[in-house]
C-alpha cells in the first residue's frame, strides 16, 4: 500500500521540527508543506479546524493534531526504531516529563521574551529552577530517552530554541556554567544526523528571534 | 505477586477521581490515601517533588503523576476493560480530545468561578463554544468513548463539575436545552455503577463549591 504522509509546518516552529525529527529517525518519507500563518490555508483550517495550528500530520487522508500526540501517533503507526520506551512505567515517565516541558518551560520561554525588567528577572529565575529539574532528571544520561535520542528529547528542543533566543537577544539564561549537564545534552543532540538535519539555517533563524522579540530589555 | 496500589488524592478533586474511575473500571483493588491540601503529608511531597500535586498513582513503590499520565499508565498495565482505543488513530483521537478538556475547558471553568460580571460574560460564551465543539464531537455516540465509557469520558468529568458548580452558584452554562447531547451523555455517564460510585457526596460536592467559590456574581 502507498502512504501518503504530509506534515503542515513552519519552519521556524519547534512545535512542527518535532514532527520532522521523529519521521526522519523512523525513515518514514513525507510531503512538507509549509504555511504562511498569517495567512493559513483552506487545507490547514480543514485539516485542524478545533485549534487552526501547526503542525498537522495528514495520514493517508486522515488529520492528527498537537505535536505530542502525533509523535505518540507516529511510534504507535511506524514501530520501528521507536522513540517512547515500551515499559509502561518508563513510558509514564517520558509523558511526564514531555507534558513538563510543554506545560511549565514553554509558557516561561515565551514569556521571558516578551516581558522587561524586574518582571523579566522574575521569570528567569523560573525558567532556571526548571531548567535544574530537566538536569537532574537527566544526570548522567546521555540522552533523555537513555543512550539515543527519544520522546523526551525531541520535546525538549524548546532548550535549543531558548539557546538560540538567548543568543540573538544576548540574554544569558541557559549559560554553559551555570549548566553543563544541559549543553553536554545540547552537543549530544546537534551532533546527531538527524537531529541535525532537522535545524533551521542559523542565521536565519537568529535574525527571526530578533525580528520578533527584538523589543525585550536583555537581562544578564 | 502481591501488587500494592496506592492513590493519593482528595475527594473534591475531579483530578483524583479520574483515577479511581480508572481503577475500579479495572477491578484494581487500591488503597486510597486522602491528602490535606494545606498541609500535604510527606509521602505526597516525596512521591511528587516536582508539581507537589494530587493525583498520585503509587504503584509497588514507583509514582507516577498527572491524571492522564497515570490513566494510560493504568491501561497498559492492566490490559483488560480498556479504556483506550487499540487502533493508533483512534487512539490519537482520544488523546487529542483529553488534552483539549484539560488545556482549553478546565482553565476556562476555573475563571468562569473567580471572573465577575462582563469578564464572566466572555468566559461564559468561551466555555459555551467549546461545549459545542464536544458535542459535534459526541454526536450520536454513547460516549465519547464509543458503547461504553472511556479515556476522553473520564476526562470530561470536567463537566460534571461544571453542572455541580451552576447548580451552586446559579449560573446557566450548560443547560439542557442549549446542551441536549451532553446532557444525554451526562445521564449515561451518572448511569453507570463505577462512575456513579465514584461521585461525591452530593450536598457535600455542592456546599464545597458555595464555599470555594460563593463569592463570584451569578451570570444568568
Amino acid at each position: 500500500m502507498t502512504e501518503e504522509v504530509k506534515l503542515f509546518g513552519t519552519w521556524a516552529s519547534i512545535f512542527s521540527r518535532r514532527i520532522e525529527v521523529a519521521l526522519k529517525l523512523k525513515g518514514v518519507q513525507f510531503e512538507y508543506i509549509e504555511e504562511n500563518l498569517s495567512n493559513k490555508s483552506p487545507a490547514l483550517l480543514k485539516y485542524n479546524p478545533v485549534h487552526k495550528k501547526i503542525p498537522v500530520l495528514v495520514h493517508n487522508g486522515k488529520p492528527v493534531a498537537e505535536s505530542l500526540v502525533i509523535l505518540e501517533y507516529i511510534d504507535e503507526t511506524w514501530k520501528h526504531n521507536p522513540i517512547l520506551p515500551t515499559d509502561p512505567y518508563e513510558k509514564a515517565m517520558a509523558r511526564f516529563w514531555a507534558k513538563y516541558i510543554d506545560d511549565k518551560l514553554w509558557p516561561a520561554v515565551t514569556k521571558v521574551l516578551v516581558s522587561k525588567g524586574e518582571e523579566q528577572k522574575g521569570v528567569i529565575e523560573e525558567i532556571q529552577e526548571q531548567l535544574k529539574t530537566l538536569e537532574s532528571e537527566l544526570k548522567e544520561k546521555k540522552f533523555f530517552g537513555g543512550e539515543s535520542l527519544g520522546f523526551v528529547d525531541i520535546a525538549a528542543n524548546i532548550i535549543v530554541f531558548l539557546l538560540v533566543a538567548q543568543e540573538a537577544l544576548g540574554m544569558e539564561i541557559l549559560t554553559e556554567e551555570k549548566f553543563p549537564v544541559l549543553h553536554g545534552w545540547y552537543q549530544r543532540l546537534v551532533d546527531d544526523a538527524v537531529f541535525k538535519e532537522c535545524m533551521p539555517p542559523r542565521e536565519q533563524h537568529l535574525s527571526s528571534v530578533k525580528v520578533w522579540f527584538g523589543s525585550s530589555t536583555p537581562s544578564k
